[in-house]
């Protein structure tokens, strides 16, 4: 069914692969296509988390120049947004979402991570926005980079194309763990585990509404956040969690 | 007159000490609407500067369960209403707001702790979002976490619900300074003696404005900022501060 | 022609240096009347980067007291819209801005710092917004800082007015770079070229759409730079920079 990626059930975890490595896993129209059907197909399964890895020497070189080169603007244009409804599939997936990033991530490739609920990168990661100093800047991957790291940061990172290592991207806030490659499947198991415990119908609730509140006004995330809490703590997750701890007792998850 | 907490004056600076160790200062209707109270009464003295603290074990472990557990969805927007506007006094208090954590902050009481406009933690403070692991999701206590640590971390703290100890906060910009235990009322003192410098009415402008512009477009915030600053320079205090200067005199400032 | 600043040309970097050592270079309506004319002027010109310095023991110590204490409320506002226009100019620039810090700069001269696309400072530099503990608060200053630092360091900086180091400002990322006094011309120079390569037009492009997306809601940063992003596929520099990748050959950018 994939050509390009591969799709695979692990326990409660399902794991998208980018698996064109002969190609440095760039992000050609085909190549978005599965992703964005692989994440449509996995929110709809029972899974808890999915990890989002990629095959080869690279994790992703971004968008595939001999696809680009050959659209014009309306080609382009659709090319884009499919690569947007793939950040942003990832974004609205009920499941939390973690990328694996064992290599070079870079334009598109680097607004993936970006993208993701959280990143665990190998110590031989590394993240650029190539584009600038190129002839094709990287204007919408910038998007979510700007909001993962701060403002100086961006700046430098989409105007002078060169490549930040892990322990950077770490400190800047990108990634949320860095550790030697041999490590990288264990250090991705426990942060998924860690951030996938509790009621899945609950952090599902969580994750959408982070999203919501995050660029709003202060006043206006509170708006949102807290009549969310409000008709939350009506549901069988939080009675039963509330329950379960007054009672002294593990909570039994309501599915 | 207060059942939950204390407040004091000690010279310039009022002090409210969430005070109920039993209950791990759980923030009931009860506690929210003492420190809610407190902050409009104390936001009416000539204090400088409030420093919020807590006895016992913990800061804060939030909403009291117990409280929650026993109320329908109006009986729970009415509570969060309550948390919510505890919150925004907080930040509306013409005084300077420091946090003085010793010890684990979670849910509403991290959002406590982000909520102040300064925070100094003991090495023993931990902060934490447990909902995320749990059956009611932190929601609202991510508003402001939200607004003071980066994306992915936000992410770490929700979904996980995991704590970070007080190194980990003070480098993702959750609190001020980390002191060794002993320290702490010292290096409270320090940095609230610092903020609370200069002209009280000159202060308490600045602060309204910082929280106004804060969550604008940049254009929207200079619009806000310009304004408040240009009448601000007509202002006793503006006056003073540059005539001081320029007489190469100590300026005393209007009140 | 100008009388408080220096401006040159070297190879295709434009040099503006603040040059009023004496008065700390304090930005009277006159000095900021030159900046903004001079901004305007190299903006016009082909120079790629922008070089924003400054002569004497102080970078900048902001607002003139000498010049504000004299006008009237119609006067200040006058003179903090000139000075907005200055840091509105930085950004506006399609030139690669660069601070180059090799001293203190507090209140307005922070606000420099802060506007400019990337900066460099020597480890002899400091930053503050000192009106915070005097009588007329850094209102505006306080806008582009808010916006390169974390909340909480905001707050700090502003209510307390006291200076932070160069290494903290590397922490905070409000620099960056952090080098010996000895160092800072290599150092803004090794950072200005990596900035400045690749095509000019899809540079200013870029730098346009950066600041037109950064302060949006996400879904309205992608629409916006998903439809630039599309039309500049269609440039002559992204052509080039395309073909000539696909060829595996070295770019030549058309202007």
């Amino acid at each position: 069914m994939y050509q390009h990626i591969l799709v695979e059930r692990v326990d409660d975890t399902a794991r998208i692969t980018m698996n064109r490595p002969s190609r440095r896993n760039a992000l050609s129209a085909e190549h978005l296509g599965e992703l964005l059907a692989a994440f449509g197909e996995v929110a709809e399964t029972d899974a808890t988390g999915i990890v989002l890895a990629a095959n080869g020497p690279v994790f992703s070189a971004g968008h595939d120049f001999a696809d680009v080169a050959a659209r014009d603007l309306d080609g382009v244009r659709e090319l884009l947004r499919l690569c947007t409804e793939v950040m942003t599939a990832i974004q609205r997936a009920p499941q939390v979402v973690i990328a694996r990033v064992h290599a070079l991530a870079t334009a598109a490739g680097c607004q993936l991570v970006a993208s993701c609920d959280l990143a665990v990168a190998a110590d031989t990661a590394g993240f650029a926005l190539p584009g600038g100093k190129a002839g094709w800047f990287c204007h919408t991957p910038a998007v979510p980079v700007a909001r993962a790291v701060g403002r100086k940061r961006l700046m430098e990172l989409a105007l002078t194309g060169d490549p930040i290592d892990a322990a950077t991207a770490l400190d800047w806030g990108m990634v949320n763990r860095v550790v030697p490659a041999a490590e990288l499947d264990d250090a991705v198991a426990d942060l998924l585990g860690r951030a996938t415990r509790g009621s899945r119908a609950s952090k599902a609730l969580g994750k959408r509404t982070l999203y919501a509140q995050l660029d709003r006004p202060e006043a206006d995330a509170y708006a949102v956040a807290l009549e969310v809490m409000a008709q939350a703590s009506q549901e069988p997750a939080a009675r039963e969690g509330m329950a379960a701890f007054l009672e002294k007792r593990s909570p039994v998850w309501p599915g």
